[in-house]
């Protein structure tokens, strides 16, 4: 059964760095962990992965199954069939069962893995992966180990931006692959903006096609989006598409003609319908953010459209009025709104936040904690992305800043503490394409989710998290993930991508 | 006959960005070009390299038929046997020949590169590959045109420092291939430091099995090492290998017990020798960058040593009578030395570089010019290094800041600058290893390579460098180089390697 108790938990450090070859932990750290020197061998040959008796969910839920198949790979990494020897031969199982609390134990002669949900066993299965090491020959261990695990923050986002440099499918797919190993579960999809619209739209076709860098080569088609969905569907990862407007939709206007020129007219655009019917989730971002009014003052009909609607002069009232129109589509569609703070920030001016359910997203610098107390203050919920702009130039080993991060050091209530729901790392794509993505994103990203998933009591020191993340990052390659290193030194199995 | 001419070559720079389809150019910039509209197709099926009737070498010379094979691959990258059809068959020839003066000229029904030496032809090859391009049907042009180009700077090299982190040997093959992209002749390769010794050295096996990371898996062997030496000779780069003594030497210590404790004692380390006969250029590089002095200062036996040899406590002193120990053996074994400006200050301290024949690396920051003018004031030669420090953190566009660059911008005799023999672009190790160096590495590289080679007055302009560098870049994709994006922006064919 497993132990709770966070004094146990640095008994249970200090066995990994004592001993030989063991395992150097588990990142993001786990809420309550505690382990023994005990080892007990893996053997490939006969390992498997089962569904508990009492599991709500059996063989044949298409998610786990692949999920324990996947996690086998990545386990055995040099597994080759006919290895082992007989000695070996008796089954080892570890038990995984839907329905329970959530813990992990591993002991002599058994092993099992609880979770509520489908969800939190692939988190399980993840944080076993990590527990399993190999010793200079290539056996592999586990120790005994009992682990209690939940995240601190609901929502732990990774944006990638499609626009300013196409990414191929096949980057995101594997961005999605590192991104369940750190724990993430939103893939907030920046996909389209000023400089390229890739979403191929099934009811506006000519926005790609005229829209895209390339309207063949540089598009996500709609199976494209399919596959990622269910790609990230299958890693418990959801996926969050942003049509960011009205701000940041220059490509828009290749393929609408009518649509940009001579600036937006106050309606809202009715591709929305088919945005939240492609993308299944139950969020949509909105953007909001940047909005020049320039062009607007400079267009009569616009001034004249305010005049009728009493606006006066006061563009932020437009772009609270836009806003809140698109607001309502997304509600009849039963999706929750997500905008950037500046939205918030127009709707503050105009006094108009009162009955406005979005979830705003803080992203401007400086002192963004006090922006969070002022939309925590009114109410509404948030996700902070300010201190994890990851694409802002620095040296990979500055992952230090991403992790002495402390989303609630804000004065406010309980209430307002509970309204801040997780937070994002940003990877925008000015400089970043699928040459530079992954030793940017990796493992400095990793570092915010440690952020968002563990107790920050234990979490705060960067000293001691420096040799698990080292350890991490090693890790990552050897899954195949490019991520950078993070100071002089080396890794067992280096990248061999090249 | 290819014409030479300033003023043509804007004509030249004009048709080409007229030109729909047409190659954006040539990176680094030719001395001379003129090209115009005149477009003719390539065939893969019946193009060829062939020697001049009148060259100095003929087939049979493996540099140069190395090269056609690989410039024809790099050519013609789509390229299937039986795609083309009956239309094209008819022979086209470049014809290339060694012992005349450079020049590279393609007209009507005949082609020819002439060049005084097998490595200037190298060169050629590369400039014509640029001059190819494809049109949207995947059929292959070159323009009519006519080049006379050489180099700037006869020393063009790029250091990658493989002891804070190993490099595998495929990595440094590849960075050789895309520094002959570039037109840099030269790796220094910064093979062991502090943290470890992956040399494998024939004399003295234990510097490696203890000093490296790992004994095995993250070291270069002497079979490595002569592969590296000769993949980058048939590229026209030669290899200069660096053993930066007395400081950078922490890792020596681990499998030569008496060699660093109690401290080094004025000899010099007898492995000079064997250095010296693996790596068969004529330069070697010595090092005596930042020595810390206060290790020497702690131990009787060098200050005794200093007393009998009349130094007094005057350290330089002692540095300069290491350095000048080391400068002789390598002379007497033929080799030309390159040392870190550290030295040439010890010296200039004790007055003693009057014969002093090393080539000196400028390479500390602030007046780096300054620096450059006394070390040249004194006769000596130099290669500059301190603004292509490129593993600096920065993001991937400012290759700017490494393209304005002006080597000879110092007040000084015309001789005091023909001593500035080129410069160099610097990898150093810290956060940098197979996972990152290409997008670091690439294309900001090419901006000082640029530099290095062209003529300063036709690339003062980063506005007019920018197009040609991110079609250079797009190039360097294209052959697989992952080169980092410069800009918002796409290539036609991206970067497939994730």
């Amino acid at each position: 059964m497993p132990v709770r108790g966070d004094g146990l938990r640095f008994c249970g450090l200090i066995i990994f760095y004592a001993g030989l070859n063991a395992v150097k932990g588990v990142w993001p750290l786990p809420h309550a962990l505690t382990s023994s020197v005990e080892q007990y061998p893996l053997n490939p040959q006969t390992f498997a992965f089962d569904y508990g008796k009492h599991s709500a969910t059996q063989q044949g839920c298409s998610l786990l199954d692949a999920a324990f198949r996947r996690y086998f790979s990545l386990i055995f990494p040099d597994y080759t069939a006919g290895r082992w020897t007989e000695e070996f031969l008796k089954s080892s199982k570890i038990y995984c069962s839907v329905g329970f609390p959530d813990n992990l134990s591993v002991s002599a002669g058994q092993a099992s893995l609880n979770a509520a949900t489908v969800w939190g066993i692939l988190r399980g299965l993840e944080t076993f992966s990590q527990l399993v090491y190999q010793d200079d020959l290539g056996s592999y261990f586990v120790n005994e180990t009992f682990i209690e695990d939940f995240p601190r923050f609901q929502f732990r986002g990774v944006l990638l931006d499609t626009s300013r440099h196409y990414l191929p499918v096949h980057a995101i797919l594997k961005t999605l692959d590192a991104m369940s190993y750190s724990k993430f579960n939103v893939f907030h999809w920046h996909i389209v903006d000023d400089p390229s619209f890739p979403y191929q739209s099934r009811s506006f076709p000519e926005l790609s096609k005229k829209g895209a860098f390339h309207p063949a080569t540089h598009v996500y088609t709609q199976s494209d989006v399919r596959r990622v969905i269910s790609y990230a569907r299958m890693r418990g990862i959801r996926v969050l598409p942003e049509f960011d407007s009205p701000g940041h939709t220059g490509s828009w206007g290749k393929g609408q003609s009518d649509l940009l020129t001579p600036c937006y007219k106050g309606g809202a655009p009715s591709g929305t319908f088919e945005v939240t019917s492609v993308f299944p989730d139950s969020y949509i971002h909105l953007g909001g953010d940047e909005v020049d009014f320039s062009c607007w003052r400079s267009n009569p009909h616009v001034r004249a459209f305010m005049q009728k609607m009493g606006f006066g002069g006061d563009f932020p009232k437009l772009e609270a009025f836009y806003i809140e129109n698109i607001v309502n589509i997304t509600s009849a569609n039963n999706k929750t709104s997500i905008v950037w703070q500046d939205v918030f920030d127009y709707h503050e001016r105009v006094g108009a936040h009162q009955d406005f359910t979005v979830l705003v997203e803080v992203w401007k610098h400086g002192c963004y904690l006090c922006k969070v107390r002022q939309v925590t203050k009114a109410g509404l919920r948030v996700i902070l992305a300010s201190p994890w702009y990851l694409d802002l130039p620095g040296p990979t080993h500055n992952w230090a800043r991403y992790y002495t991060v402390w989303p609630l050091a804000f004065p406010g209530s309980e209430k307002q503490k509970r309204l801040v729901i997780g937070g994002e790392v940003c990877m925008w794509g000015e400089y970043v394409d699928a040459t530079n993505l992954f030793p940017k994103l990796w493992p400095r990203a990793s570092a915010a989710a440690e952020r968002l998933w563990s107790d920050e009591k234990q979490t705060s020191s960067v000293e001691k998290a420096f040799p698990r993340l080292e350890d991490f990052r090693c890790k990552l390659l050897r899954r195949g993930i490019q991520a950078g290193p993070l100071n002089v030194g080396h890794c067992k199995h280096e990248y061999q991508g090249v």
